[in-house]
């Protein structure tokens, strides 16, 4: 089966070698976005008007289950960078390779299960650090640009 | 009910206001690059090498489902731009915008369905000339940047 | 490459030829129940018992949830037809199909984002013009049942 | 915790009561229908040609996959209509029930597995015996449309 | 197509033959692990203060999607063992298996719809009793292990 | 919004708590025996017969699909006992553990990518090690038992 590896091993440098931590910062920028909106909301006043409790339930059960997707999104983006674009001789360069994205991804955790403007905005952070590691390993400068 | 709806649409303007056509450009990027490698690859030549066949067709059907993904996650979030974010103000200013969205998303289809370079860049162009328009509406000037 | 572009052209014709509005209509049917369901939800009379407070925002935020499902899968389904099915010769015929495609979509995002039985109900007035639409275009005449 | 089951026992018939066995006939006709395309389907004469072979494949294993995705589509649909619609009443008025439901979810695995037109039409008359059986208990008359 | 449906069957036998409850059961475990969860939480004392009710509902919401995801994920698991792991020579030995999936299926369903610490523990069971069936059909002594 | 991360914190230690490498496992079997059959695939010896060649090409991109799925499956819930289960503490006591799951999420791709009995079976005693970590960081001995 030895022909069989090497066939195979000539693809091995990935699926289609387009990597962009834009695709988790999105993501994040998203999460931050609706952990804001969450934190504004204001519950009814008339806590007996059934249809008022349900519309701001409606409201903040959506906005949860969006920063739940958008957490999640964000660190299996980020994942992707670190099992598939990141190689060796990348972790000789930058020593501190696996604790930076272990950290970023318990971000993403952090801000599902919490309400937390700061780890949200620590989550933005982490990614911008893996933006500017990312492009340096590609040689290139990219500005790291917000679409919020 | 009325005091419910109104409730309801402050919070009309959509789930978390970022978009950023990064997002179909990425997988466009993507579905382009597969076409590519899909183009390149070489049958082996020992037709009868079950295990060279099998490596071969491991590769391409990889390669081809890839493609498809891509291909169609740059569709949906075309879709998303062109159903959440465009509102009527902008169809006034830019009243090819339907046009301009069907055929960007019957491009991606294409380049699900054949392999065809033209089709891939097509949709490339077409996902930058949505980019200079969904920048324009926000009044910022964001360069065009690829991954690849 | 024309040659290949040829030979895949020839398939061009879609996935599978299997178009039906009834995936819409199901979907927006389940919508719009959802949307009564939660309309007609009582909060619990004694807010100091966490477990019937719990029960209630379990139904409710699992109704809202299947609401968001379903409201976005019609939405795909429409956006199917609109993207795979419909053709130029098609939009010769109805001028408007991409904007009653872009209503019904926007539909579909206010019927996830709001509380209405309004919106929920206008969906389905979408959708049963484009029922009627589609078969007109195949010169058949299929009668519009909801399941509901 | 008696009163929080009760509670929630009100809403124990379902989420949304809105239930259609056209959802699984139109997922399996989808499958016969690239049952039937990829029979049809002729290698490329000149086997030494890779793009004339790459597009072949490309266009076979594209419509593998959407013929395993819509028969497992078929299936999933199937099986909410047997755990979530059908209740015990039903079934001893239907006592070959479950077998029926077993027998349709096989074919739908063999639709998968092979590529047969004779399993892909039994799949058909499966569903269109659940649906008489379903419209039956709803002391509705349906009449059994196809879109293909 | 008599010989493509010879080829065809010699795999018939299933995608991979890896068929193991320990995946129902572990899903099923997560939910019962919610459901208890759920029924110990407490609303925040100061119903006035917007950013504890938005914390708790965010917990609570984000623990029903929980709970109702890996309800799901027992089901489909579940069934994945009655649709394509067991065969006619089972049911023979077994008379009562459709029963006992049945059951077991719409268990999951009770666990989504309701807070019920008692269907949670029944569907435990439920799939305690399919693990021994199962591994009695292998012929293999398995212990039931939970996570838990 | 001190107190409300307080009261989101409380429950920070991750959604459910049932962690299990079980999951993994399961799906790196199902990645190592589709390997196999595919390995194991002849093609059909008439190739000018187009129904045989579809026959094997549909059971072969099949595999494929179930191998890629499965291998992504394996990382997957490799990657959430990695980001949510390990705790700092961990880290001190197995130094190698960020390298281990890297590792064992690279040979998830190449068990993707590859046709590579190999490394199937190195995959499988890469979670066979984690199971080992895991169970020892739970204070107890649980057998390695598998399906296939």
């Amino acid at each position: 089966m030895n022909n069989t590896i090497k066939v195979a091993y000539a693809h091995c440098d990935g699926p289609c070698g387009i990597y962009d931590p834009a695709s988790a910062r999105i993501a994040a920028e998203a999460a931050l976005s609706m952990t804001k909106k969450i934190l504004a909301l204001t519950p009814p006043e008339d806590k007996a008007d059934p249809q008022a409790v349900a519309a701001y339930l409606n409201t903040l059960s959506r906005y949860v289950a969006i920063k739940e997707e958008q957490a999640h999104l964000a660190k299996t983006e980020l994942l992707v960078l670190w099992t598939d674009y990141f190689k060796p001789e990348h972790l000789e360069k930058y020593p501190n390779l696996h604790d930076t994205f272990w950290q970023a991804a318990k971000l993403c955790s952090a801000v599902k299960v919490e309400l937390s403007l700061h780890h949200a905005e620590e989550l933005m952070e982490a990614i911008e650090e893996i933006h500017n590691i990312f492009w340096e390993t590609k040689g290139r400068k990219v500005d790291w640009v917000t679409a919020g």
